[in-house]
């Protein structure tokens, strides 16, 4: 659809179109079916292509930036994920975009809100936090953390060593929709803290909430799915029920005040793939980002095998025939659009286990 | 409503209208005019009237009857409370019933299910259980338990002492409705465990679900909420908030797979009272059933007093100006028909808190 | 569940049971397993019974009801149907209220509102008038009418006959939860007519609604369903589809700004039976009145047949074993509680028509 | 977003820092504090201008396309009007594609469905048709109608003059979201037709709907809004109401099976302004395009003058501030992704009218 037509419509058509075309072009419009089969496509035919950024490598240019800019110059000193087929665009799928970010001790990134929404997988270091809504979350590793749109939220770390995770923001969707506000927090680099830590878990994340509480809009209340938890009901599941032959053991994180996804915009996944798993495939039209929270293992996309451990993120465009194999338990954080593509009638997904 | 009209017509009324409504009685018919004062009233005129039960005097009750007649005699092995403004229908409220329930160690009470949902508050003993779909839940004092419309359950005791517990159903809402249905367990009576104890709880209730799991129906899946947890979360409320005028600290049990209300006709609370609490009125439509879970305090209740400590239980009609106070900190338990109301567009509240 | 335990708790008891009866009467209890059979019962056991009010024999009474007493004077007019099976509680069914109201030339129904909602279908004369909420709807017959909780309504009759129909309340549903309101308008007998008759219609029955509109509560704000256009959409439905072996053509009567029923504790259907229909068995726990709009034939109710005409009022109690039969083509109009028991999660229903 | 970082990256960088993007370049991955600012804005800014297509000037290019290529060769013969602030990708905003199609006396437009979904607002002409889901549509001038995703279509013209119509699609929201798909009719160019026309609107358009139908999806069963019906409707509700002091009498049209938007992705709606109507400015997130159905008069968009009448199309960018004059009475339609905006928890306004 970026491609132009004007290559396309010259070849094949007579003089008569050709400068109908032309007079069309004066007037801003263009014939339809020069570009139709372009527009609208049998199958997703998605320019991202699938792709690993390798832990190790992407953590040592990071901490390469932490010597070359403050996070508070920077404001969030973040190493953009770009998907290699299309460069330049700041985005990991054709609709999000994903960054590696990085706090050092001592350091905050000051406090902001946009329309956008962002999410967060801790990937290691303790002593960082984000303050979300006038509470301050501790950050521990695999830990995930939203901040839903228009909500102010900085970071900070007051340990001993590099905090480092994953950003997940809708920032292609929000600007697609002509959509996009931002400001800075009025008063100084640092949010107010106005509640304990725990308090938003407290109030609205333990199967309670306050007595007659109706939620305003779709995103979460609770920001922070603490990984003990998670690994904690994982192990639960995979204790209690049949695997799934695509999936492993696979949840979905969350808004327990609408039993929807925590954020309209994008939906958060973890699972559990026991040692020497060979998954069927499996295909739906959410591209999604991977980020390997335990063990090793490959996965394969459309073909092309990606080997993955600890720490390392990959992406799997839009439609394509995945399945993971497994060399030892691993866990896989994975993030997508799949929330929007639901309300917007657009989602498919096809298994292929039988 | 249930009063008979015919008294009240015959004062006044000229003899031509006395023929016609004898004529009209013929008919399968009655004047409207004549009754619809009864029918149709300004303000909500319960018949219900509030009460206490004492716990220590309903607990040697229980207990002689245990003496009497076992669980699986009886079925269940309840003392019904009722209401003593409309005796004779097994009903605390006029949509509610309650009853106090208790099983001895080693005994049965047998597997069967009901299109009336239920709900129970633990209030002494351990070594209790309830099995519910599959799942055998250990029941510890506080804990608070579903068994939603049409899943199987039971209940045993494989401890050393007494355990009982609160009970509350819709059984009035599904009969208005002439909606009942019940069966026994095909199978024996005990029914068959399928699931460790917590998976409820891990698939659905500790802010993840299965991935793309839908709900069905409007029931929790989550079956049980651990006191011990429900107490955390009181305590960082406590903590992080203002205290409310009428209600102290106070949470309502939720399914979180929708953010509604735990079962379609019953809505639970819990509300934390510091010590010296003197609550501003309150009123609503829905009645509520009180258990005191702890310390002690009394409640006004259109003027009149009840003085409450452990284990006792409480009603308040519905419309009724309510207030409470308490001599030590304590936590109330709670529930009503609130979620019903709600559905069908009934309910109202008032504060009186300016 | 009305009646009172004493009587079988007597039979086969010992002494030392019945003592501890006595005892648990004393505190306002009662042994649950002496009642519970008749509680929660294996299947509906409706008191109420299958009946038909014969129109031409409910018209003459109504007429001598406007000889003794105008429509003002007893605030409303309305000969109440009551079961044969619940006789003095006002009731058509467990649930519902119905009751055949008539207006005179140049009477008026003085304006009120509570908390029972009501439905209206018209049977008979031309130049009544209902007004909602500040518009005058102008009745003819089929015309189905909505007053939903709480707002103001009140009836006229500005033409030379009488004008006579059906009213559907959800009272005995409002009694249950002890939720009743009422009262009458502030100021005069008419309210203020404030838009033009149409007006909702058009604001939000026409596949339109005003932008940005958001529903407030889940009754209809369209009023009136013209039977001229209920008329249209059947014939055009007869035209195009495949006839449903119980049910006819049958139409329900939605909220069009939610999909849903018109009001939340009553829904309304329409159907339109061929002649010499000759329908398949069908049983649901929504008990159902229904008033024959058209045609003749009739109806076996657990094999109990009801011959029945234009404006006869039938009723099917719930859970029976029900199917129709027709002489004519025939239009049959119903009202049930059916939306409550699907929000309370409690209906059910069986087709026999395999 | 599409502006490539490269160029504002050099510009007072250190060469430390630029060796650093080196590095990141090579691996996929980018600063994000290079390109911050461009992707998430303070405001929108969108690069979609305000324009407007005459429409005699585009009827004649129409008529001409008319004798250089046949509808069925060019599948649908349509002008696409591209903004002029982003042309060669087939929008006419950045999130939607519109266009100006004409079928001729007796052609075709082969049936084929997509899962992006289509709306059309007949502009002239009678004798055309369109088929969606085997019920063949009959277009009058003003109508309006919708394509869903996924629902097959064709269009025909059985009468004897041209018949234009404007198409609304979604296609870069799908293409967003790698979510395409497409498929031409299995057998023949022509749909069959299973349903007699007016039935979806029988079915679910007049306050009715079959018995216990429960939507699938979102998108509306009913097709066809007839414009003789939207005109009665604007004309009640101009009689009975107020009139906006922004927006004149505007109505949307609705899914009257939920009360939502026709579709997930597109909303639509219809406006009477009064002649000489001098509206207030207003401003919202979705880009609007506007169809003139009647009148004449102008709109001011962010100071830019847009001057009007029948036939014509103009487009107003997100969150441009807009207020319309007439100089006759007039009738606007207009469209938008609203919808998905609102969905998405991304929808914004603001009205100047105080």
């Amino acid at each position: 659809m970026e491609t132009s037509c004007e290559n396309s419509s010259v070849n094949g058509e007579s003089p008569e179109r050709l400068a109908l075309y032309a007079r069309l072009d004066k007037v801003a419009s263009a014939p339809l079916w020069a570009v139709m089969s372009q527009l609208v496509t049998p199958e997703p035919r998605p320019r991202c292509v699938p792709h690993k950024w390798d832990y190790d490598a992407m953590r040592k240019l990071l901490l390469e930036a932490g010597e070359l800019i403050t996070a508070k110059e920077a404001e969030r000193r973040v190493l953009v994920l770009e998907n290699p087929g299309i460069r330049g665009m700041a985005q990991i799928t054709q609709s999000l975009y994903a960054g590696l970010q990085m706090i050092l001790p001592g350091e905050i990134a000051p406090s902001h809100r946009h329309a956008a929404s962002a999410l967060r997988l801790v990937i290691e270091g303790t002593g960082g936090y984000t303050s979300v809504s006038g509470e301050r979350i501790p950050m521990a590793p695999g830990d995930f953390i939203l901040t839903p749109s228009w909500t102010f939220h900085d970071h900070g770390n007051v340990g001993h060593e590099p905090v480092i995770w994953l950003d997940g923001l809708d920032v292609p969707i929000v600007n697609l929709f002509d959509a996009s506000f931002a400001e800075a927090y009025p008063s100084g680099d640092v949010q107010k803290v106005e509640r304990t830590a725990g308090d938003a878990v407290a109030r609205y994340g333990m199967n309670l909430h306050p007595v007659e509480y109706v939620p305003t809009g779709s995103s979460s209340p609770v920001f922070h799915y603490q990984y003990s938890r998670v690994k904690e009901a994982l192990g639960q599941v995979a204790l209690g029920g049949a695997i799934d032959a695509c999936h492993g053991f696979k949840l979905q994180y969350t808004n327990p005040t609408t039993g929807g996804y925590p954020m309209p915009t994008m939906g958060a996944f973890i699972q559990e793939l026991p040692s020497g798993f060979a998954g069927r495939a499996y295909r739906s039209t959410d591209a999604s980002v991977y980020c390997v929270r335990e063990g090793q293992g490959s996965t394969s996309i459309n073909g092309e095998v990606i080997e993955w451990s600890e720490g390392d993120v990959f992406v799997v465009p839009s439609w394509s025939i995945t399945s993971h194999w497994t060399t030892g338990k691993s866990v896989l954080f994975s993030f997508s659009d799949r929330p929007a593509q639901k309300a917007l009638g657009l989602w498919r997904e096809i298994r292929f286990d039988d």
